[in-house]
C-alpha cells in the first residue's frame, strides 16, 4: 500500500438547537503510510458508522454525561470494519473488528489498549449487527431491561422510539420473558413493522395523538391493565403520558429522552406521580456498566443469530452522507438502526 | 363508667386547593357504653393525633396512593393514646398504646388484628416520640436513607422540610453514617436549629431565594462537591435545584411533595438530568414497606432513649383545633413533629 487519503468529517460549529449541514465539515487528509506504524498499532479500514442519538447531547458544551465532542476534530462514533495493516499478533489484516472510530474512512488504533477494538464473527451474524442489535444499542436495551426494569412475566412494557435500534431489542427481549409489550413509533408503516414483524402487542403511533391527553387515552387503550415499565428514549409527552397510566412500583429505565436533544424547552407535567405510584424512575450509559457487556451480548448474538431477535436498519451511503443522516436520524427519519456505508 | 361522649372531627367537603376550616366538621356523639364491648375490642382514649402531610393525597378524590379519606367520616390519622376498657387479654387497662384511631377523642379497636394497635414503652421514650421520630416518619427516614439512598460515608446529602419530623431524622442518620448533610427549611429560626440542634453541616432558608437559579447556586454554595443523594419531602423549585447541582449516579428518594399537595401546578424543570447524572428517583410510602418496621423502630427508639438522635414537636391543644394546624402545617407553620394534644 502507498500513502493513502483519509476522508473525515469533523466537527467545526456546536448547533443551537437542532444541527445544520455546516455544523460539520467534510476534509482529506494524508493517512499515515502504514510503513511508519509503530508496535501494537492496527490500521482499520471502516465499512460502516453507527449514527446514535447520543452524539447530540456530546455536541453541547458541558452539559452532556460525555466529554463534549471537541471542535475541529473527528465526530467520535462507533465503527465497524476490516484490518488492512496491524503491528500486534493479536489482530491480523482481514479480521472483522468493531471499535469506536469516528466519522471516517480509516483510523489507527493501539490495539493493546483493552477494548479499543473487538474481533466479530461476521460468518453467523453480518458486520453491521454488531453496530446495532449486537451492539451498543443492543446492550443498552439488555441493561436497562434486565437490570433495571427485571420484568416479571405477565406485566405490561410500554417501549418508545419502538422501531429503532435500542427500542425493538427491548420489545423482544421482554416478549421472550413473557410480557405484554406496547411499542409507540412515529408513522404507521413503523408501526405496522413493529406489531407485524417484531412480534410486539400493540404499537402507537404517537404522531396521531397531538396532546398529552389525547397520548395518555390511547396508552390506557393499548394497556388496559396499566403500565408497570417503561423502556423511555424519547421522553417529553411520551413519558408524561406513560406516567399517567402507571401502576404502583412501575419501573421507567430512561435511556435516552431525544424530545429534548435539540434544545426544545422540556419538562415533567406531574412529577408527583413519582410519589403517588411509588415509581422507580434510573437514567443509565451503557458505558458505565462494561461488565455486562459479555453475557449481554451473549445472549444478543445467540437471538440474532437463531432469528429469534430481528431489527431494521437505514443505511445511507458515503462518508459525506452522514450528517444529514444524523441530522435526520434526531427528526426521525430513520427506520431501524442508523448506518452510513462507506464503500 | 357510665356512657361517655366522644367527640369527632370529620371531613365534610374536599379542598379545591389548600384545605379550610369549613371542609371539616366537630361533632358530638355518644361512645359504645364499654360494658356493651365485644370480645377482642379494645377503648382506647387518645392523648395526641398525629398531623401528616400525606393526610391532604387522601382528601382528594381518587387521585393519591391509598384509598380516599370518606366524605362524612373521621378523619383518618395516627394516635397514641391509653387503653381504658379492654376485653382481650393482649391489652390491658392502663397500657399506652399507638394506633390509626383519627382524629377523635376515643376509638375502639378490634385488638386481635394484627398492627391494629402497638403497645409502646413510655418509661424510656415519651408517647408522643411514637408518632414522630420513633413512629411513621421516622420508619419514612430510615427506609427512604437506608434501602433507597443506601448513603456512603464522604458522599454528600440534602434533606428538604430538614426541621420537620422525617427530615431531621434523615439527617441525623445520615450524619451518624459519616455523611455530609445540607438541610432546606423556612426561616432562620429553623435552619439554626437544624444546624446547631440537630448537627447538620449546613442549612439553606429557601425562603430567602426566589427562583430556581438563586436555589441552585444556594445548594452549590452549601455542596462543594456537588449532591450525591437527596431526600425529597417538598418537590416543585427545591428538587429542580437539587437535579441542577446533582452528581453522577445521584439518587433521590421522594417521599413527600408538600409543594404539590394543595394543588398548585408542579413540574420538573429539567427531566433530560435524569439521563445526564444517569440518577435514580424513586418514590416509596413506608406502609408498602412493613416487615422494615422492626428494624427501623428499634435503631431509632434505641438512638433517641441515647439522646442521639433528637426532635422537635409543634402541639396544638384540644381535638378543636386540628383543622387549624393541620393547615399549619401544610403552610410551613409547624416547627418539627405536629401534634395535637386533647387534654
Amino acid at each position: 500500500m502507498g500513502a493513502l487519503v483519509n476522508q473525515q468529517i469533523l466537527l467545526v460549529s456546536r448547533p443551537i438547537r437542532e444541527p445544520r449541514p455546516d455544523n460539520f465539515r467534510l476534509v482529506r487528509v494524508p493517512l499515515l503510510d502504514p510503513r511508519q506504524m509503530q508496535d501494537g498499532q492496527v490500521l482499520v479500514r471502516h465499512h460502516f458508522l453507527s449514527l446514535d442519538p447520543y452524539m447530540r447531547g456530546r455536541m453541547d458544551e458541558g452539559t452532556s454525561y460525555a466529554v463534549p465532542q471537541p471542535l475541529d476534530q473527528v465526530m467520535l462514533g462507533a465503527t465497524a470494519g476490516e484490518v488492512i495493516a496491524s503491528k500486534t499478533p493479536e489482530f491480523k489484516v482481514g479480521d472483522t473488528v468493531v471499535g469506536y472510530g469516528g466519522w471516517q474512512e480509516y483510523s489507527l488504533v493501539d490495539g493493546t489498549r483493552p477494548g479499543a477494538l473487538r474481533k466479530v464473527d461476521t460468518t453467523r451474524l453480518a458486520l453491521s449487527a454488531y453496530l446495532g442489535a449486537v451492539g451498543m444499542p443492543g446492550v443498552a436495551a439488555w441493561y436497562g431491561l434486565t437490570q433495571i426494569i427485571e420484568p416479571k412475566a405477565g406485566s405490561t412494557l410500554v417501549v418508545s422510539a419502538a422501531s429503532g435500534a435500542v427500542g425493538s431489542v427491548v420489545g423482544q427481549l421482554a416478549k421472550l420473558r413473557g410480557c405484554r409489550v406496547v411499542g409507540l413509533a412515529g408513522g404507521d408503516h413503523k408501526c405496522r413493522f413493529v406489531t407485524e414483524e417484531l412480534g410486539f402487542d400493540a404499537c402507537i403511533d404517537y404522531k396521531q395523538y397531538g396532546d398529552l391527553q389525547s397520548l395518555s387515552e390511547a396508552l390506557q387503550r393499548a394497556c388496559p391493565k396499566g403500565i408497570d415499565a417503561c423502556f423511555e428514549n424519547v421522553g417529553g409527552v411520551i413519558l408524561d403520558a406513560v406516567m399517567q397510566q402507571a401502576n404502583a412500583f412501575a419501573r421507567i429505565a430512561v435511556c435516552g429522552m431525544i424530545a429534548g436533544y435539540n434544545g426544545a424547552p422540556q419538562v415533567m407535567a406531574n412529577p408527583t406521580l413519582i410519589l403517588v405510584t411509588r415509581m422507580k424512575i434510573e437514567g443509565f450509559i451503557v458505558g458505565d456498566h462494561l461488565a455486562m457487556w459479555p453475557p449481554a451480548l451473549l445472549e444478543l448474538s445467540e437471538l440474532v443469530a437463531s432469528g429469534q431477535l430481528k431489527y431494521r436498519e437505514t443505511v445511507s451511503h458515503g462518508l459525506a452522507s452522514a450528517p444529514e443522516a444524523f441530522i435526520g436520524l434526531l427528526g426521525g427519519k430513520n427506520f431501524g438502526k442508523q448506518l452510513v456505508k462507506l464503500h
